[in-house]
């Protein structure tokens, strides 16, 4: 993949993890290069399933990313538009590319993420944040717009109907602690625990098969845009997607041979046993 | 807006805000004259866009809404009817009209608010609730029926599907503490704390603008019942219906000129600063 | 229903409950036996309508249900099929129909419930489990598939979707306060509870209707696959079949006469009054 080359952000690759780190000096705003640069890490990461996890992180010590940029919010168009003729913006477009990326994406969140800065946060598979440092806030409406990098979309996915309101229609800070009671982030960390738990977890996905992270990411995203009959079928579907191509026979007959699963102490030591099992390809 | 003349509650304008008061001796019921006057109040709030933010509390020290009228329930139709033949009936009706309220709606809930009272609560945008007074249920199956004031279908949208089925199945009394850890409700609060948390969110949400409110809430709905692909549409739809009539573009143009966006002691005081703009028309 | 002849759990039927029994040793491994089986019980539930609650609960100390059985997995096809030519697993058609009982099911979960245990719970109306004994896990990552009995599906309908992906793609142990805070149970109980409460809560649910108990879940579950207009048209169908079966009116009858809502005594009781009504049929 790409890791150079990159100015509003920084790009380091370990053993199938690409850990980026915005770096867009003085408040990592959410700028019209970084969103290019975005576009082309996506097109990059498309094309190197060698990488299964990729990490977003900030250079900043206060802020994540702190928003769009209001130097090409003020070009925005006030032209009302018909439904039929509607087009998505740049950063819909943008973090929803991020969104369907193959790769497990995380964000790991140690300062301001408000705006597009939050809404990228959104975009990724699973958020971690820092107690004490993180912040989070939808300012739009108070600027006269609603959340429109996806914002607007994806919060009711996250935290159900009635908080996503909350937190688009108040306009408020809120901490990683309130966050995660509402459901926004996977789990707020203590400051100095978050580096180790990101990098825990990080290193074990990063040891998966790449066709079965496709099949999960996939399925489980279209669980939520379909019916329960459909999403069954689309569930089918990936599976035999993912073992016409990754080691999962081979993985369960050694499993099955070596009497793995019938064994207490097996069960008992299951989360240890299936990374032995990673070798197996 | 139409403040006089409702017999089952009070109205009290106020910059902005409406606050309705229910008081329908002696316990709250949910009658058919509440559930025309509701009707009322929902035709009137859709004509006055001058009101942002619309409250619901009690005057009865121990009861928000009790529950639908078993005098009418008693009446309900006992035919069964072909989906064909279905019209939505006259609870479902009013309370989808208050759903669909261009304005932010608030359940301030400080008492029990069973059957209809809860669902009624469902069908505004959030909900909070002050401990040792709010007692939540659903009784509807224990009467041979189930919730059909809406109930049955917004509870999967706020807490899952798990959670809804117990709360439905069940039909037994939770608090506060428990239907905000089910996320039923947006937060438990102290019951003498209550009222200035109410107060000052609803000071705060009712300065925003009233197309950003529409738009940003019509986006939210909107987007738990369209896959992500047509809800990013339905964003991009509503962010130019604001744009075409907010002041967004002043706003971001003197946020901008002010250089309010690269400066870390501003970011640190987004929330504050962001109540300065609220001027800028 | 059918109590005799199944080899992988034990059955014992009681005033409208059936309690299955996982037992299946060594480690109650989801075999095909045990999905053939619980194909069987379910024919039997869908005709027996005497029946309002299955419990299903373990005779192992430390095992739900493990895990699907690697000696068949191992035999899985690996040739990819296009969308048009998917037909259901014959585990996710097993689980699907429990999920689609008339009857509330409840899963009473002590000790490992992982891979198609964990789906087996996902597909019961309501979970709950056992501190210092539950532990949930998703292996199927990292063996090179997906969680193919309806996990994949179903997480994010409990939970949302980035604690789904983090669940699914983690592949990781949680336990039971775990499983609570991010919303995969409905709550965690102290071991030397969670019997007195299962029974009590079953003991409740277990009186009521079955056709007010099958419109309510009907509801709820459609109510998640469908836009907000159209599940309130399932939910108005749904009243008029349960009313048209049910003792609905009778009981309403009852309550308006003896004055049952207006009282606020009555109000307060409301959780025990409700229960009085279950004689009136």
């Amino acid at each position: 993949m790409k890791t150079t080359g990159f100015k509003t952000f920084k790009v380091a690759e370990k053993e199938g993890q690409a850990w980026v780190t915005f770096d867009n000096p003085p408040v990592n705003i959410q700028d019209i290069p970084m969103i290019k640069e975005l576009d082309d890490l996506a097109a990059s990461l498309e094309d190197d399933r060698s990488i299964k996890v990729v990490v977003f992180q900030s250079a900043h010590p206060e802020i994540f990313i702190a928003h769009a940029d209001t130097n090409f919010l003020k070009e925005m168009s006030t032209k009302a538009v018909t439904r039929e003729d509607i087009e998505l913006l740049d950063l819909q477009k943008v973090l929803q590319r991020i969104s369907k990326l193959p790769q497990i994406t995380v964000s790991k969140i140690e300062g301001f993420a408000r705006g597009g800065g939050h809404e990228f946060a959104l975009a990724t598979d699973m958020r971690f944040a820092a107690r004490g440092k993180a912040v989070f806030m939808q300012m739009e409406v108070g600027m006269g717009i609603l959340p429109c990098g996806g914002g607007s979309s994806r919060m009711a996915r996250q935290i159900g109907l009635g908080r996503a309101l909350e937190v688009i229609l108040s306009a408020k800070d809120f901490d990683a602690d309130q966050a995660e009671a509402y459901g926004l982030i996977n789990r707020a960390l203590d400051a100095d625990k978050i580096g180790a738990f990101v990098e825990d977890l990080v290193n074990r996905m990063s040891q998966f098969n790449s066709d079965a992270i496709e099949a999960a990411k996939r399925t489980v995203y279209a669980s939520i845009d379909l019916p329960i009959e459909e999403a069954l079928k689309e569930e089918a579907y990936w599976l035999y997607q993912a073992t016409s191509k990754s080691p999962a026979i081979k993985r369960f007959t050694m499993a099955d041979d070596t009497g793995f699963q019938n064994d207490i102490e097996n069960q008992r030591n299951f989360e240890t046993l299936l990374m032995g099992l990673q070798g197996v390809n």
